[in-house]
């Protein structure tokens, strides 16, 4: 399938979505008032853009600051040919391989133990066949009931209209992925997890466009509930060490990555997604 | 193949190979003459016995010091059967999934950035098959050619009753098998890797047993020259950063550790080869 109006679509909504979560998240910079705010100046985002030798490319935003110690939006639009190995697992690419993708990726790591990591994803694929994917998850140090409801019930209100079952089975999914198996732990308290929709463009496109805009809704007001909060030196020994679980899970299981790193994808870029200090004591 | 005088031949060399390098690394620890070396105490190996569901177990040795910030050394004898999926991918396992493994395992990593982390470990399975693997390999944060070229030299008197083919096959299948493909750069500078020994056990044991004492010999030589010298905030930063490559290694490629975690192995035993402290900046 090749239909261009819908890369173009979904290209724009990427790139406009991840203008939007920018802007709000330098906004947090300017407002933060934490002990050390005036020492620090406010982060603001850098935008490098790469391109793929196969095809494509995209721009990795990162920024550094006094809210976010790494915080990495990537949006990218790549295409050309799978290789036959890899070609095996992608839905409609086992006997034409050539594929085209568009996505934002986002993942946040925040300075304060007390402001919880999150990562949000959404891309549109097209092989032979044409789907939505994505996902987001909250990784709070330690979970705070309060943060946990708001990130849950934006999302829910985000997957409403695409359907009554869509909400409890993307959490499932969610629970199902986010999962480390060598720990028997969950990664973080979850959130939405989808892929492969295929059935209804337009419905699946708003849902996708839903899930960008409840994340920025939802996400800032996490942040500034906790951000200006002091923490001791206990409190960010231990987010070191829970950081140590996002790296493992992104490394040992994390689909994206491994499409990224299988694809010829930007390196750099793929694995922005890693924390910046990380310890396994 | 049921070879019991094998198994209990190579679990006792494991275990003492074990016992010599722990005292060895103590050594070093005590002839720490640093720049702090008054504040801080000689460290010590703690030694955590863990049992394995399926069969057998180990014993986990760590050491936090004041030469080595963290340094792990396991050995574990483990048994039972492999799951049918996993079983497809070992040798003599295909048609019946019943094994036996013993091996030790060494992950050093030194807290100045001028002493180089190191990894050895040796092992022998048994399937329907029995067969000799292991490797050692040399991480410095920046390469020194006169510690490479002794590492090697040591390798090489190894390797030499093994036959005069052996250590070039070693060496080209360590540099073949330490490769981060998604940053097209070596892990280290190299060492020896072989897997599959299954010719001839005397000799290929006796193997076994000199690439430990080749290690025994030369490391401390290697740490000895460099532990005493001071470093710069810079030198560590940077040591934090390569130590990333490290972490990237073990989790996306590296066989033992996905041997260790598919068949239910001990995660922190597996996983005490992660650096204490890494960046991703």
């Amino acid at each position: 399938m090749l239909d261009e109006a819908a890369r173009s679509e979904t290209r724009v909504w990427f790139e406009t979505l991840r203008d939007r979560i920018c802007r709000s998240l330098e906004l947090l910079e300017d407002a933060f008032a934490g002990e050390d705010a005036a020492s620090l100046s406010p982060g603001r985002f850098a935008y490098e853009r790469w391109e793929r030798a196969g095809g494509g490319g995209g721009v990795m935003g990162t920024m550094r600051g006094r809210v976010f110690e790494k915080v990495g939006v990537n949006v990218s639009t790549v295409m050309g040919s799978f290789t036959p190995e890899f070609a095996k697992s992608i839905p409609g690419a086992a006997t034409d391989g050539a594929f085209w993708a568009s996505g934002i990726s986002l993942v946040a790591h925040p300075r304060s133990p007390h402001v919880p990591p999150v990562h949000m994803n959404t891309r549109h694929i097209q092989t032979t066949k044409a789907w939505f994917g994505g996902g987001a998850d909250l990784n709070p140090i330690r979970p705070d009931a309060e943060d946990t409801a708001a990130f849950h019930a934006a999302l829910e209100r985000a997957c409403a209209p695409h359907g009554a079952e869509s909400y409890p089975r993307f959490k499932a999914w969610a629970d199902e992925y986010f999962f480390l198996p060598h720990r028997n732990e969950h990664r973080g308290v979850g959130g939405i997890f989808f892929d492969y929709l295929e059935d209804d463009f337009a419905r699946d496109f708003r849902l996708v466009q839903d899930v960008g805009m409840a994340f920025l809704d939802v996400y800032p007001k996490i942040v500034v509930r906790h951000m200006d909060r002091p923490w001791t030196a206990e409190d960010r020994a231990y987010q070191l060490e829970r950081r140590g679980r996002y790296v493992e899970f992104n490394l040992l299981y994390d689909r994206g990555t491994q499409f990224g790193l299988k694809t010829g994808g930007n390196t750099e870029a793929i694995l922005m997604s890693l924390p910046p200090v990380v310890s396994w004591p």
